[in-house]
């Protein structure tokens, strides 16, 4: 059965990594709903995704603490006295990762042990949830891809996600520090970076849309993949969290609704009432580290923690674009 | 079918990172036997396998550059004009990895990263072997372990090494820089070091035997393993390396004569004409990183590159009991 939410977070607190950015401001907010003390600590690099608009809603109910995962002292600092650590933090672009393949070692690679470290010495009970990727799989040899896949991941973003995870369960399996891998997949909503593609090509699609640019889809359209709505993955971070069954374990998150890029396109022009989209070759440095097709079977996390996603693709993508009219001038 | 070796290296150059240590000096003694220029890498750190005795039979015919992998400089200077890069060098002790996590991310991971940069910038056309290590599969789920088997590390080691090989994966897919890894398996020989178990416990094992001391066994002794003699695996760089046909590939190397640790330890006595050893439990930092059974399917490297180990296990560690009470001094 599914644990109940307000009981397992109501005077506990919490840290995020990335807490301004898409993802973990949107956890930061419902954690604050569920009684949570938070902290989030954030870089605000510019190219990634943290902004403090994210926070908004909660910004007089949480601390807000900036600084970078590959900070060693601010971290061990900031772990202490933590009950949960929402581990989101991270180098999210697959092509900066081959251009700049350092910078995504030291945020995705080497932070992650730094900050696995403190945990060790500085608070040891606490309990670490870590947003790992489907990127680790590459190119799926079957679909829907389950977390027995082999992981061969195409770009160094991958490699260095993957090392990110073993990390967590090697901490867990050894020293028993308490630490889930949720591998996300393509992740929308209210929150992300909209300005460019670095985090989602969602982000961009967005813009473009409201901008009325037309957008483009790369390839010819028919890449399957999968999609969740933000809210969808807070809960499945909060369940990983809360619930003791998930310790040491690994869990992809995926959607029953994945669809093809052109589909997607159409679906989002639909809902836009209006503008256009252009298939494209894929760019000379994209194509070599595409994945093809994906979509997750994400039926381990529906029978360990009873998670599964709640919002429809065509709900969740009028919302996003709801918010984002409305709240245009705070993301671009 | 194999390929002519000698046609393959005659004149060629060549580079060894950890040159100076248990296989790079091996595989630089045959290297030069079979024609090649070579240049050995060795940072002779004390605590790792460098020893510049290793290279004794070779020392006129090479040329030895004392320098860290980690010395992104030395190493973007190094790899011009060279053929072949075997990539050898690393931090092999899994206890030191967790003791000492960074050391073991600097040279394992990011230094891995630091050369393909080199080679993608200054010597994209070389063609690089990269030596990993079975310890990627963590505990096996089914023996013998074939290349399809989930990496599971248990140690921060084994996570280091995942990434060190997908780093050259990548880069041999994305940028077409030839690249293959081998996942080699307990190798043994002369030239290993024996002063402790950092590189192989069967170091430590033969030190002790022939100082007449009791080794130890740690466990019940049951654990299943399998063993390369050392010119095996040497012969296994070399064809990786000659053979376009590995590009890209990953392949295990093993031994159909694997055996229980215990037996192993008879095994050593009896071809030593006497020793002791001592069965004695797990010390609690190695338990939870302990690996239980483990031996190979190295099928794949015999299908695609005819490779095979041909020194049986008793004829190998008859060998290496000779190598080591002939040159003794050099090694303690």
């Amino acid at each position: 059965m599914t644990l109940d939410l307000t009981t397992a977070f109501a005077g506990k607190k919490a840290l995020i990594t990335g807490g301004l950015g898409f993802i973990g401001a949107n956890l930061a907010i419902r954690l604050v709903e569920l009684g949570a003390k938070v902290m989030v600590v954030d870089s605000l690099i510019p190219l990634y995704g943290g902004n403090l608009f994210n926070v908004e809603p909660i910004r007089r109910q949480i601390r807000v603490n900036i600084s970078d995962v590959r900070d060693e002292y601010s971290m061990a600092y900031l772990v202490q006295g933590q009950d949960y650590l929402f581990n989101l933090a991270g180098q999210t672009s697959h092509l900066d990762s081959m251009v700049d393949p350092y910078t995504d070692l030291e945020i995705n690679c080497r932070a992650q042990l730094s900050i696995l470290e403190a945990c060790r010495k500085q608070n040891p009970t606490l309990k670490l949830v870590f947003a790992s990727t489907r990127q680790i799989y590459g190119k799926p040899e079957y679909l829907p891809v389950d977390e027995r896949h082999l992981c061969r991941p195409v770009d160094v973003n991958g490699i260095n996600k993957l090392a990110g995870e073993w990390y967590h369960l090697v901490y867990n399996n050894v020293y028993g520090i308490r630490a889930v891998v949720l591998r996300l997949t393509n992740t929308y909503g209210p929150r992300m970076r909209i300005k460019d593609a670095r985090q989602t090509f969602l982000g961009i699609w967005i813009r473009r849309l409201i901008e009325c640019q037309p957008f483009e889809v790369f390839g010819d359209g028919s890449q399957l993949r999968d999609f969740n709505y933000v809210d969808d993955v807070v809960d499945a971070l909060l369940l990983a969290a809360a619930d003791e069954r998930a310790n040491g374990g690994i869990f992809n998150l995926g959607a029953p609704d994945w669809l093809s890029l052109r589909d997607l396109a159409q679906l989002l022009v639909e809902l836009n009432g209006g503008g256009s989209y252009r298939i494209v070759p894929f760019p000379e440095d994209r194509k070599p580290i595409d994945i093809g097709d994906y979509y997750a079977d994400y039926r381990l996390i529906q029978q360990v923690l009873g998670w599964e996603p709640k919002v429809p693709l065509r709900e969740g993508l009028a919302r996003t674009l709801v918010y984002y009219q409305e709240h245009w001038q705070h993301y671009v």
